[in-house]
């Protein structure tokens, strides 16, 4: 059984005692939403307060400084500049903004890969069948995960318009090599956009290392903010080519004669005029709280528990783990046989343990390749316990031997 | 003056009851975002505390049932099924749904008018310039908004791809014949897209009445609801057609096989998969007090309180009201001679009355067709007093004469 990195006994209680939700549920469902520390709570609902009491535009205005100060803090969190940053709906708003600045035509190639999000792949085969593009899939690695190499030679021979990767798929432990395939990128001058939304709390990010143009990221995962917001970032190179996004509005360009608008100077540009203050500022604090803690220690605490999940889990007769790749991340998944994922999941749920099952539709290629239909997914954080890993084996092993 | 259609004196009494701001704030910021009425406050802190109890997605589980009767009560404000809702981040959210659901090759035509809102009308020049769409702005009636007539000999001249008409600008009481434009695009059978998110909650909507396509709305404007949310109504026709947002994630398809995505049959479709859970539970309760206080009643004080402060204003020397067309609404806009409006809108601030100025780049036409670089805009709602009417009236006029 793998060790975990144990902190500071103090550390983990403190930790927890910021977490209302730790005295409720076993949440081992950090890569749904995790749960919310306290300074992010205090955020959202203060500022409902304050709009109830002042206004919605007028609580914005009054809270001006503290909306441009979590700028600063989405940018430390990725290694970037505020003017790089972006606020959005959520990773894959984010995603579409940063696809939505290439015009199309029939024939344009985007290189991806087999284990790219659900909405991602979606979204390519919509392109695919509306705008003529093609869709080129690189070869795994045989561990798991996308080959870099294959992604050159993929350049080389059908010089793509874009490659887009998502750094985890949502329906298993993997990480993909994004830093690999940023550097095969760069070299070709290939725009590169990194889906980072289960990347981001639980790996530290540098853009610079990822070589980049685009990376888009969410609140409510391991970053631990709250439910509908995101964010992105948009590279230099991105912002001096003229890039912006299909539909730009009032945010992102200024209205300045009847035939022309002029496109904001940041990556403002990819923002909506309207938002949902209280969640913006939500995640601004959780930004700062997840740099507080430490992406590192997070992803010391969060890994070590999910491997040690996943030697437990993979120790019951019937139970196999199917987290493939040469890393592996807080994300555990698993297949019981002779059991729907839905079954597992809701006996966790009769005890007060969250987690969820990820179905075939969530990741064709990779369900395939595994032959499975369906998965439990239980991903633990930094803020759980031993204990709670322990009793999510002890609850599933009672339901697959009985 | 005009006079006031008063309601019962308590009734009044039970609405700045339910609005914590009114003890706070003389709000004539309707149209930017109204004071959100006690029980929407309710839903969105609810909600934030049971998804810091239990977590997010077992809260948005826990809530499924208010969230499915939330699609009621929005469809309920357009007179429409729920199938044919869908909830998005905003009107202009929406609106790019909608708009991004036809494929515009070069030489297409979009028709819209001179008082479309600043976002659509930067994105129709983002399409021109990007996709070489050609917009064509139909004729203004003489005394303001657009003429359907305009639109009907466009249409019979330019076979437009769609037409495009916001109901009701940011930047002016103007309230566009958006049912007579209705009219000529049914007979042509030319795709409609109504933008209303300054209408709902201070018109009666019937969508059947509109003939449109797509409808956008907002939740923060004059139905009280939550800030970053809104929604939007796809009809039958343009769900048979098979339309959907070029973007298209995982809650608008299903991936079925490496190649192919099966559209949702709803109007969901349009959705994103994220969802601010809170406040989509906030707009759905924003939803339902407006229908109890019942549109029509909302619309009859609203626009009653405006017309009284557009007579008061008008009377002072030096100001000019700015609001045309045949139906003005609850928006009050005025120029005041030798003061930029920030000036005057400061000056209401210090006295704790809440109002905004309007630029030039907000709508191009209108304020060059006025010859105004800037408008104080007033927006009261049917919570509002005779007396804060009164207040803002004697502040613009001390701030003006002295």
């Amino acid at each position: 059984m793998a060790t975990v990195a144990l902190p500071d006994t103090e550390q983990l209680a403190a930790w927890r005692a910021d977490t209302p939700g730790c005295a409720h549920r076993n949440h081992l469902n950090n890569a749904g939403a995790a749960l919310m520390p306290r300074p992010v709570i205090d955020a959202i609902t203060d500022h409902v307060r304050l709009e109830s009491e002042i206004g919605g535009y007028e609580a914005a205005d009054a809270r001006a400084d503290a909306v441009a100060a979590g700028y600063d803090a989405l940018g430390a969190i990725v290694g970037a500049r505020s003017a790089n940053i972006a606020v959005v709906g959520s990773a894959t708003a984010g995603f579409i903004q940063a696809l939505s600045s290439f015009d199309f035509a029939p024939g344009d190639v985007i290189v991806t890969t087999h284990c790219d999000y659900t909405s991602n792949q979606i979204q390519y085969l919509a392109l695919a069948k509306r705008l003529g593009v093609e869709i080129v899939h690189a070869d795994d690695l045989p561990e798991g995960g996308v080959d870099a190499q294959s992604v050159r030679e993929i350049i080389a021979r059908r010089k793509p318009r874009v490659v887009a990767v998502s750094w985890i798929p949502t329906n298993s432990g993997l990480v993909q090599d994004v830093e690999a395939v940023g550097v095969v990128c760069e070299e070709a001058g290939v725009p590169y956009i990194v889906d980072a939304c289960q990347a981001v709390g639980q790996i530290p990010i540098d853009v610079a290392r990822l070589r980049c143009d685009y990376l888009s990221a969410t609140a409510r995962k391991f970053m631990r903010g709250p439910r509908g917001i995101g964010f992105m970032f948009a590279s230099d190179r991105a912002l001096a080519r003229g890039d912006h996004p299909l539909f730009v509005d009032m945010r992102g360009a200024r209205w300045t004669s009847a035939t022309e608008y002029e496109v904001t100077p940041t990556a403002r540009r990819y923002e909506d005029w309207e938002f949902p203050y209280a969640l913006v500022l939500g995640q601004a604090v959780a930004a700062r709280y997840a740099l507080d803690v430490g992406i590192e220690t997070a992803q010391a605490r969060a890994w070590a528990l999910a491997a040690r999940l996943r030697d437990a889990l993979g120790a019951i007769p019937g139970i196999r783990v199917l987290d493939r790749g040469r890393t592996t991340c807080a994300i555990v998944t698993m297949t019981v046989e002779g059991h729907h994922a839905d079954t597992i999941v809701q006996g966790l749920k009769a005890k007060r343990i969250n987690a969820v099952s990820s179905l075939r539709e969530f990741g064709i290629y990779d369900f395939d390749a595994k032959r499975v239909e369906t998965a439990v997914r239980l991903s633990p954080h930094y803020y759980n316990t031993e204990a709670e890993g322990d009793e999510a084996v002890d609850v599933v092993r009672s339901l697959v031997v009985g």
